[in-house]
């Protein structure tokens, strides 16, 4: 019989982050080690002046923007982003996360698992 | 052939609420309305003295806590939670986030589609 999971509580600041690329912090705070069977959560941190790869890739993002102000750059464009701003990236779709501003961009970003 | 589906911007605010039970508020920001093709983003808002309903269902909940305090009460009893946690509640945990603080819970929860 599988193992019953139960639930986990933390705080991001407690899941140590990793440097994805110069300027761009990632931490994994919810993911299939923690029994996630369909999705998992990240928290990633955009310096001043750094962004996040411009890329596509099959799978979707859902998106939080927790504090900080940037641009999402699309393939129609670029938009303005800050607290509180939701960003659904289909599949496939060209992105990045631009910090514009002197403060952090912190935002939640969501994957589907085996992805 | 399928719609090209296309990056979507908004901030959670512009979304329209729906009072689910008395005292929380949910806004449904990222939905399969969207083009999102596994799990969609809600935003929560619990006001002093009010709980989300205690039970327990087949889907997982994965929350942040964006701003307010309270606890998650689980199986196991309750945690304390605040402006950073990270909740992840597994497939048929029971389980309810009071606001036991002065001011508004607020927090997201995704789930996947179909649940």
């Amino acid at each position: 019989m599988r193992q019953r999971v139960a639930m986990k509580v933390s705080n991001y600041v407690d899941t140590q982050s990793t440097e994805e690329v110069p300027g761009v912090f990632k931490r994994e705070v919810i993911t299939d080690k923690d029994g996630a069977p369909n999705f998992c959560m990240r928290v990633f941190e955009v310096e001043p002046g750094s962004s996040t790869p411009n890329h596509s890739h099959q799978w979707e993002h859902e998106v939080f923007i927790l504090s900080g102000e940037g641009v999402v750059v699309g393939e129609q464009g670029e938009t303005p982003i800050g607290a509180g701003s939701v960003v659904f990236i289909a599949p496939n779709e060209q992105h990045c996360f631009v910090n514009s501003s002197g403060k952090v961009l912190r935002f939640i970003c969501l994957i589907p698992l085996h992805s």
